[in-house]
């Protein structure tokens, strides 16, 4: 089987991730006579902006249409607004092509790495689902009087039935399949329109499904919970903007953002998914090849998943469980002294041994 | 000098530990010839509404207005939509005597209670300034097509200009006056709107304040470094719906919810400002004598702070922090056995020896 992918590199560090992701990939290829990959490569990002005035190109999106998926670095560059950059290039793809779920593991794949004092493995083990397409971040707005003293910004949050509906019914799914609990964070106190319709939908869907068994907290005391208390998550689902909060929270209560990895997904496969790592471009480290590559690695393994090459997924996880014990081969913000391209080449090395 | 204050113990365990406050307040009358307290107690929250319909009176504000301080509880209990409760009682309060500002101190007292391995006092311990009025928290919002499939629900943040401004001047001004670095958290690279109005404002007000070192942070960045390098913040300013997660990873890094405060501010002493521990009503502990007291203690120090009786402010502080050192007369969830009302009598021991 030959999957095509289309690579996006983006800014900063995202070019020195990416890089190691494939030669993962490319090891993968070696090592097994079914699977192949082509790839094919996009300058976009920020540099581009500047010479070209847009992010990607106007039928960009439609260049990437028929790709098996997108493996993207990073995207945001000082000298570029962020909300020029990641608006147009990040949140755009996932938008258009209806990447509605989000899939952040949160998992603490080595003791050593959490900052708590008492925290095991088995505490810090769960999924979140991330609304992905809308909510919060559907850029609508608007920007009244201003440079008058009447001046008002106003931002809204579109939340769709069908949007609502699908993310909470794909959690719910998944939650039935793993035989695991499920988790909403929402927060209906205070925002009386949005988040009380998702809480109806959360409960409504949840009668499809009597086997689960559901939590409810708002966003606060998750926030909370995932500090004091991450045990007590399973899987959970949540909006675009709470599941943007929580991931990173989550990243900081498991070894922080060299390891988290997040997949975009369109479950009906109508579009390609894409998969990136949760840090940005870090332009305080970028070109200095010590940016860690673990986080681009392990969502080589999300789209190994993704792809139904579920054995393959599980070893690149195995190998990142493995490498995180030697010092010797991480970089700096694990402890270690290793530059980007050494730890791809240890972990090529790793792999082969599976 | 006698200060009249309106107590709203509210729901739950709001009414137990408000008991222990109000100790701490006639322990100060009866050692300081100089200060003296009046309370009126009002009996709004969820009961109330279950009797009468209503959270608090029609002309509940108007019965409010001549206080010089609110003391409140909790609100909030099953049989009462939040969304009903919280807006109608607490956020009402909040907004209709404009107290723009919340704030939250995040301060490490013990060492024992953080959750992180290698954490001291002198890494923990910084203050969020919250915007309280507006923003996320507006209640603006529409409920479209309720029951069809185009069904969609908008819910709209409101930043004014005025609101906005005044939110950050007042951060500059304590980060002046203290000689703090002042850390602004938004979000601007996906709330298009609304975030990249406060960076801007944030920027425009820094210039009347070019002493103050500044530091902008994207809300997901921030909250990761709330676990992972909390010792980088000294005043941090945010949004409404920001602030109220943030603090809660706050609680979360310094000993849970039993120790978060939050005093809702008005600075022009307009309207009587409000106190308030941070924890919620906590219905499943409600009545058994066992809520800890010790959040709602630290209010009052807060409200001594507001009332310019400063060294009564610092002196219940110090006390709390005498009293987490003896583990026998602190409630369970810090570890201890004792009851609510038993940490309050120790307290005022504590309390007369200073
Ligand atoms: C870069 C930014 C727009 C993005 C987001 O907020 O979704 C990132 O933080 C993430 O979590 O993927
Ligand atoms: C109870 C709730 C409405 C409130 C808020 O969200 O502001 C609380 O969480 C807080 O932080 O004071």
């Amino acid at each position: 089987k030959n999957y095509n992918i289309a690579l996006i590199p983006g800014d900063g560090i995202g070019n020195e991730v990416i890089n190691e992701g494939v030669k993962v990939l490319k090891a993968i290829e070696k090592m097994d006579d079914n699977l192949s990959f082509s790839f094919k490569s996009f300058p976009w990002g920020c540099e581009y902006y500047l010479e070209t005035g847009e992010m990607m190109d106007e039928d960009g999106i439609d260049k990437l249409k028929g790709f098996d998926a997108i493996y993207l670095g990073a995207v945001g560059y000082p000298g570029v607004p962020d909300h020029v950059s990641l608006r147009d290039l990040l949140i755009k793809i996932r938008r258009e092509f209806d990447l509605y779920v989000n899939l952040r593991p949160i998992t603490l794949l080595n003791e050593g790495l959490t900052p708590f004092k008492d925290k095991r493995k088995e505490d810090i083990d769960f999924l979140v689902i991330r609304e992905n397409s809308e909510g919060e971040y559907s850029g609508a707005g608007e920007w009244l009087y201003k440079g008058e003293p009447e001046e008002v910004v106003l931002q809204t949050g579109v939340f769709s039935r069908k949007g609502t509906e699908r993310i909470i019914r794909y959690a719910y799914e998944e939650a039935h399949k793993q035989g695991k609990t499920l988790t909403s964070v929402s927060k209906g106190n205070a925002l009386n329109y949005s988040m009380v319709f998702w809480d109806e939908v959360f409960e409504e869907v949840g009668k499809e499904y009597p086997d689960v068994k559901t939590y409810s907290y708002l966003v606060d005391a998750a926030s909370l919970y995932f500090v004091s208390d991450p045990g007590r998550f399973e899987i959970v689902v949540t909006s675009n903007l709470f599941g943007d909060i929580l991931t990173d929270i989550g990243a900081g209560i498991t070894g922080g953002l060299g390891l988290a990895t997040g997949a975009n997904i369109n479950p009906e496969k109508n579009y390609p998914s894409m998969f990136e790592p949760v840090h940005g471009s870090a332009p305080d480290i970028a070109g200095q090849d010590i940016a860690n590559p673990l986080a681009a690695i392990w969502s080589v393994s999300q789209m190994m998943d993704y792809f139904e090459e579920k054995e393959w997924g599980e070893i690149i996880l195995k190998a990142i469980v493995t490498i995180l014990n030697d010092k010797d081969v991480l970089t700096s913000d694990l402890g270690g002294k290793a530059s980007t391209s050494e730890v791809g080449d240890h972990f090529i090395k790793l792999l082969e041994k599976y």
